[in-house]
């Protein structure tokens, strides 16, 4: 239970200080954020009401989108604002295509040239950014980083305190080729993150909302974590969830149910 | 234009006879085929129709379905009927997981064992199994095989004349390795059928409905199509495309919008 962290978004639209408060009342030590939920409530504020209740910050999304004009600025806030936080890690998304480009190749370049440009001010920041691959099914529109192979090319010229990447059971199940590289990821120092929710379907309209609760679906999720653990990782593990019918629940159920399914299916 | 194929699935609803004098009307001369809308129609009767408009059939979709108890039956009966209508071709969609079930490794095994199975009888009846890898959405649903390596190391261990693989663009675009695994599948003879659809969003609910006509999306659809030609494939180039907006229209309209949109985007 100690490696547990409740990335936010599993239950999104829990107010902060009452998410905390669950937090500490289930035994939940560590927590994932949201930039959006954190401006919103405010940096500075979240970070003295998260160590009020003893909490620590395991990530920050989400970084990346650098396929909009704002990406440098936007991505150098994010690490402040994970720097303020305490967040390890800062989460990339790194974005689709542009609109109106068919171009994957340049636009996968272009994430490995923006990237380097905000190595140093993470080094400096002491964050750790942290390139996610999305499933195929995002890569026009959310990340043309579609597996752990090409998210691991991508860190490879940089120091691995400088830029890790993100094993998510919901992106990468489908992979065959997965199991090679999560070792491929622990041997070269690079696992920033762990996050896991399940596959289920049928997948909604826009498919963002459709993830399972863990156990819910088909992942092989305990796989996955003593893949990730036989690397020698020790790292958080992270339930992240995006689900509007879990949503509509209370947070405190959810994080109940969430902690059950970590548990049974996860441990 | 003499390589162009019209999938009958791109003009879902267009019936038979209006669709082989529609082909024929607008310089068509070779169609692919699916199962249920040819059963409808008569397996004979649809063969007799399309001889007598001079069309020939590109290939027929689908066996495959490797999760059902059925498989066995159900995929001989599509070898004969992929012999009757003269398809060279049976689209293999080679099912997701089993209800309730977790092993994927599992299930592409099973495909293995089952394509084995298979293979005397295709090979009597001169149809090829072509192997279609379905982009990763579809893994847990429809497809286990997700990438066009996959279905490649499932042909391997049989003739090249008795399984092949289906290069599409809609499931295949986003794989930074398509392009060498495309270059492999040419020089082990294996590329039987050649298919393109483009990619939009957002997809619609259930995802199965969301390809766009060819241009109307991101994907390089001429780089595929060079791609897979640079391999000295020659063979024919099938539009199939699943949308329900494009279904609300008239058949004629749609094949007319599809020619423009080969014409432009893919040759």
């Amino acid at each position: 239970m100690n490696r547990f962290s409740l990335n936010q978004a599993t239950t999104r639209g829990w107010p902060l200080p009452e998410l905390a408060a669950g937090c500490v009342a289930q035994g939940v030590t560590q927590v994932g954020l949201w930039r959006e939920e954190v401006q919103e409530f405010g940096v500075a504020r979240t970070a003295t009401l998260l160590r009020s209740f003893g909490l620590s910050v395991t990530s920050l999304c989400r970084g990346g989108f650098f396929d909009r004009p704002d990406w440098l600025l936007s991505n150098r806030q994010a690490i402040d604002e994970a720097y303020d936080l305490g967040a390890p890690a800062l989460v990339l998304v790194s974005g689709g295509l542009p609109a109106g480009s068919r171009d994957v190749d340049g636009a996968r370049a272009h994430i490995g040239d923006a990237i380097g440009e905000l190595v140093p001010y993470a080094l400096a920041a002491g964050v750790r950014l942290a390139i996610e691959p999305l499933h195929p099914m995002f890569c026009s529109d959310r990340c043309v980083v579609s597996t752990l192979g090409q998210a691991l090319d991508l860190a490879r010229p940089h120091p691995a305190e400088a830029v890790g990447v993100v094993v998510d059971t919901y992106h990468l199940w489908w992979d065959d080729t997965v199991w090679a590289q999560i070792a491929r990821a622990g041997a070269e120092g690079r696992i920033a993150s762990f996050q896991v929710a399940d596959w289920i379907t049928p997948l909604p309209a826009g498919v963002l909302l459709g993830r399972g609760l863990p156990g819910t679906g088909c992942v092989e999720l305990r796989r996955f974590r003593e893949a990730v653990d036989a690397t020698g990782f020790t790292g958080p593990i992270e339930v992240e969830v995006f689900n509007e019918q879990v949503w509509a629940r209370p947070g405190a159920e959810i994080l109940t149910d969430t902690l059950e399914g970590y548990r049974k299916h996860v441990l």
